[in-house]
This record gives C-alpha cells, structure tokens and sequence, in this order.
C-alpha cells in the first residue's frame, strides 16, 4: 500500500516576525529546529520509513527535512528538491508585515490577497529589497512574480504527477517536505477539497500528515500522525 | 574550466574515540560540526560555487556536506548519495579500540591493515556487535564484508567515470563530502600517486581540496583552500 507524508516546515523567524514570505529564503527559529527533530522522532517511534523524499528550494523546508530525517537515523535517504513544491509566491508582498500591510490596504484586501483562491498579490515594485532575480538559485527557471493559491496549484501537481506519483505507485513511500501553500495543492488534489475550502485549510507547521493510498493513489485514510 | 573540490568529513565520535569506524554510522562531534560549517564559511568567503554534490550513505560525510551547503546559503543544491562513496569497510576490526587491537594482534599486523595497499582486514566474526547485515540503507545492494584501499579504489572509480566525471565534463562545479579512503582513491587516480604512497597520504577532516582541470579533466591545480 502506497504511504505518503507530508510535513510543513518548523516555525521561521518571519512567521515569528509576522511578515509575507512566499520564496523568501528565511531560516527555521529554535523553535522550529525543535518541531521538525520531533516530527522525525515521532515518525521513528510510530515505525514509518521512507524509500524517497522531497523537498523544495528553500532553507525552511530542506532544513525541515534534513532535521527530521537525522532524527531518523535515514539522513542517507534520497533527495530530490524542486522550485515547484516552494511556497506560494507573494510578489510584491514579500517582505512586509503583515499588520503594515492591512493599515495601509485595508483588512479587506489583504484577506482577499492571502484567503482568495485565484487573486494574486501584486506585482513587486522594480527595485525592491526583496527581489528574488539576483538570487542564484533561480538561474535559468521561468519563476513566476507572483502568484494565486491556484497558479501554485497549477506548478504543483504537474510535478506530482511527473515526478512523485510514479514513485508511489511503483511502491515507494514518500515524504515531502514543503511549504503551507504547496501542500494545500496537493491536500486539495488528494482529498478533492473545493476552491472554497482550500483557502481556509490551515495545515500545522511540524506535523506529519499520512496518507494511505490505493495503487490508482485513491487516498483511503487521513490522519495526524501525533493523533494516532 | 571544471572544477572540483573534495572534502572529507569533520571529526567524528570514533576518530575521538581512536576506534575503528569504517562503514560504522558514527556522529560528528562538535568540534566535526564546527569544521563542517568552518568549511562552508571559507568556500564562500574564496568565492567557491557549485552545480551538483556528492556524498556517501554515511551521516557524518551527509553531515558535514549539509552543514557547509547551509552556511554557504546554497542547501537547494542537487545531492546524489551513493555507498560507493563510503568509507573503507574495515571488516571485522569495525567498532575495535586501535591500541586494544594492536595490544591482541601486534602493531605490524596493525599497521599492514591500515597501511598496506591491499590487504584486507579480518572478515566480520558471526554475530558482531557490529553487523551492518540489518541496515536499511544496504538493503538490496552488494555490499562488500571487508576491503583493502585496493578494494575501495576498485568500487569509488566506476562511480567517479559514471557519475560525476560527466557532470565536470558538462561544465558542472562539483563538491564531494566524503572519506579518507574514497578520497584517496579520487586523489590517487587524479594526481596519478602510486600504490606505495597513497596509503601514506593523509587527507586533513574538513578542509576543502580544490581541484582545477583541464577538459579532459587533467588536473592543472591542486591545493588545500585555506593556504590561498
């Protein structure tokens, strides 16, 4: 049977700082160190192993994954990291506070920003602090400025289907390691949550999500793995 | 211009302790850490980039490989682990103290273990404490019971022509976290050192190699990063 885990990174100094991150590389907190060597812990302890896992480009999750992995004793698991399992990208959001933010637009247009399915933030201003253009990282990659919960979506489940899912189905279980956004992506695609739904689904930071799959990767549970 | 820089692990638990270690899973001590990130912090400093890493199924080469990358700011870089990149497997005086074991067997019959070119330590005795017959990461793979550096050049150059030459023959800036042994073998076939010597060669933990080659990867420079 086909096992899949999702983990959304620790807590980062910028959750803490209470400003928009999207692909801005900030760093886990002590505290989220903390979560994602006790997510490795609880995986050991409830005897959940992995033939492959994935992450994405940015510190917060890899860090994540390395943490819980080495909690493991399955540091020498492989790894495959992509851009496409990265956060939503907030645009010109990035970098600011969030409070700033909602004293200068309005609560309402911020909710619509961060709790809208389809209406990206704007774009970042040219001469930004927070440009990610420079960042090498991104060489060579078509990265989006900006972008909906549904443009993330929309980079996320070709990368499920071309690169992940063939590794359930042929047996592997895996573990990802992302971001809140992209594991909305693929909790919405699994579970079949509506446009609607999906935007409030808050998904914890450093707690392992287990999916049991069917060979055609049909979820038949769901579950926290701390509540089991 | 291709270039390459080796690096072999921090300190570990086992190289403190002055025990046989070899394909043992041992940790980095602190002082290993701090090596690790030390080395990170001068590749950066020098100007150092990479395309592509390498390392071993070992947690302390993983270790020392994940912990330069973080403070170089570049943990999104691509990783391959492969066993052929382990260790030199030392058979049955695995998890032995040195000086007990030269205390039982001599210090010349030491030495040849350590020292000669081919001969191999002692097959594994049934039922050792230190028995990696039972570890996940080998599972499936043709693992090797005990080796010579004979041996282990025999197993790290196959790899080296498959995987990694091609990526430095494609322009890739490639880093190899690894250990004593599978180094020597890299740093043997590259600078062309013979059999007597390279079992002398020592090679420092955590301090950055750098190999510049020509295309046909002929190595025009070699030198230890922190003496430029």
């Amino acid at each position: 049977m086909p096992t899949l885990v999702l983990i959304r990174h620790g807590q980062s100094s910028w959750n803490l700082e209470n400003r928009f991150t999207g692909w801005w590389d900030v760093d886990l907190t002590e505290q989220g160190v903390k979560e994602a060597w006790a997510a490795g812990e609880l995986m050991r302890d409830k005897g959940l192993d992995f033939d492959m896992t994935y992450t994405s480009f940015q510190s917060r999750a890899i860090k994540t994954l390395n943490l819980a992995l080495e909690a493991m004793g399955r540091l020498w698991l492989p790894t495959e990291k992509s851009w496409k399992l990265n956060e939503r990208h907030y645009g010109g959001l990035t970098g600011l506070n969030k409070a700033e933010t909602a004293a200068k637009h309005g609560d309402e247009q911020v909710h619509l920003w961060r709790r809208s399915f389809d209406i990206p933030p704007p774009l970042p201003e040219e001469g930004s602090a927070w440009d990610l253009a420079k960042d090498e990282r991104y060489k060579g990659i078509p990265i989006p400025q900006t972008e909906s919960l549904k443009d993330t979506i929309a980079r996320v489940l070709p990368y499920w289907e071309e690169r992940i899912a063939p590794d359930l189905c042929a047996g592997k279980r895996v573990l990802i390691a992302a971001h809140g956004n992209s594991l909305r992506a693929l909790v919405k695609h699994l579970s079949g949550i509506s446009d609607e739904e999906i935007t409030g689904l808050e998904i914890p930071t450093g707690q392992p999500i287990v999916y049991e799959l069917a060979d055609d990767l049909a979820p038949t549970d769901r579950y926290y793995l701390n509540e089991r």
